[in-house]
């Protein structure tokens, strides 16, 4: 046990993060719902109204995020470490503005054609994300640490997997698609992808600090 | 009140950060000025001339961060949180960096057709450099928190305004420049200005978080 | 002196950390010397071959950090402060992860004409390389400092080489190379490789703030 977690155990603790994120992950659930539903859609028009939405949904994040700063700068003691709040929510707000940037693109720069390694990427968000929110739901009472610990060796995984998806869809890019215009954009919106699995990865490496640090 | 911060108050604060931070930030107004000489100076050899002052300019805010840095290192209580006296130079030094590295890459890609956007971003660093330089001004004394409380707010709708240009110019680069080589050199030099005015909200952020903790 | 500073001389330090650093250092020489090897290497089966040795080696250098940030997590008391221990490991890291990206992305973007800005900039990596694992076999002790401070100003020199290097190389592909598909494809090698001078670079930061901290 660390120093300042022998300070915390004389002082009560602040138990107002908690909620502030769990709204977080079932933000960032609900976000990545909506870009599987983007990546799905065929009609052109009813793409640009989901994509809408996922604007609209990381505003709500934002929101959520100024909040547990907001929080963190007022409050005395923290239930764990400020660095790991802050890390925390900081990381969940990433995979939320990568998943915004991705579909943002799509439609800013005209790339109508969805390709399979972009879907298979979109659903590798949406698990991360439901991994995220079962780890953090029983963050509150610590009781199903090995809940925590299993819901982030699949957020491992699942990063693993999408590099691996990304790494194939670069090199099939470059072998297939003559166009260099063509492969700039789609490798721009599949990096993006790529990076909101490394942030969900991110998260998941804080809720481990955190645990290890508590038990 | 956090614990440090109760800390704090038994003992005498130090004041050597301020006149380094106000340097910091008159630096960072002065490149940006010579920056918005640079994209509008139709002379190629005049410009060249600009970004070696750029380059100098880059040189000195390096030097003031070192010795904010190694001052951090070698001081027993500071005036504020040690890891935001930290990540307020290093945004500063960011977006200064960013200026430098636009500018150079215009000389190095030999990309001599300044466009409109680039002008735009220009100004808007520059604008929220001046909001920056006002914020830290009243750091010192926290007579009026307000002030920063007001540049910080102009300063995030300042980055809301460049974002939206960096998108429009992609999308208008896409569109209309057929060479793909132009639209990586575009892209990049709009790109790295675009992130220049990513960095200046960064160090806002840390200047909020700062009055909140202090008030 | 700083305040948590005072409070470690009271407490018995903890030397699990400094056989760890070590590891990862002569596992950074180790993997520097293989990236070498691959890019002076004519046949392109023994180059895949080295580049399967460079992700086995990545894999060793991700065993070590996990071992730290472990360690870090359980540990009471530390050597020096916690945060420098964690910035060290994910810097030296970081460092191993651009060099096995760069390797990568030779085999997967089939890029088998390897130019002479990419074998000096594998150099200079290795050179780092050297140079912080020098540094971090002396900081167990902390009696020669001098040569840690050699060591992180060899490194500086070594960064700023390679920024020209990169940076020539780039207005050299921009000028020379026709094909956008080739420039986008070894910009990024190099940018990688580039970036892992940058990342030796903030290995020395935190080498230097440890030591203007203890002394």
């Amino acid at each position: 046990m660390r120093l300042d977690g022998f300070l915390q155990i004389l002082v009560p603790k602040d138990k107002k993060f908690f909620p502030l994120f769990e709204k977080a992950a079932s933000n960032l659930v609900e976000i990545s719902k909506v870009l599987n539903q983007t990546v799905n859609e065929a009609s052109l028009e009813k793409r640009k109204e989901l994509i809408k939405q996922i604007e609209h949904l990381e505003h709500t994040g934002d929101n959520i995020s100024h909040l547990i700063f907001h929080e963190l700068s007022s409050t005395f003691i923290t239930p764990f470490d400020r660095e790991d709040i802050h890390t925390l929510a900081a990381a969940i707000d990433d995979v939320v503005d990568n998943i915004h940037g991705s579909a943002k693109r799509m439609e800013l720069y005209k790339v109508h054609t969805i390709t399979t390694p972009m879907v298979k990427l979109a659903e590798l968000i949406l698990k991360g994300a439901i991994e995220l929110n079962v780890a953090i739901a029983v963050l509150k009472d610590m009781k199903n640490i090995d809940l925590i610990k299993e819901a982030c060796v699949r957020i491992n995984s699942i990063e693993n997997h999408a590099d691996d998806i990304f790494d194939n869809a670069i090199a099939h890019l470059f072998e297939n698609e003559k166009d260099a215009v063509q492969i700039i954009k789609h490798k721009e919106i599949l990096a993006t992808l790529e990076t909101a699995t490394d942030k969900c990865e991110d998260a998941a490496n804080v809720l481990q600090s955190i645990i290890v640090k508590t038990t």
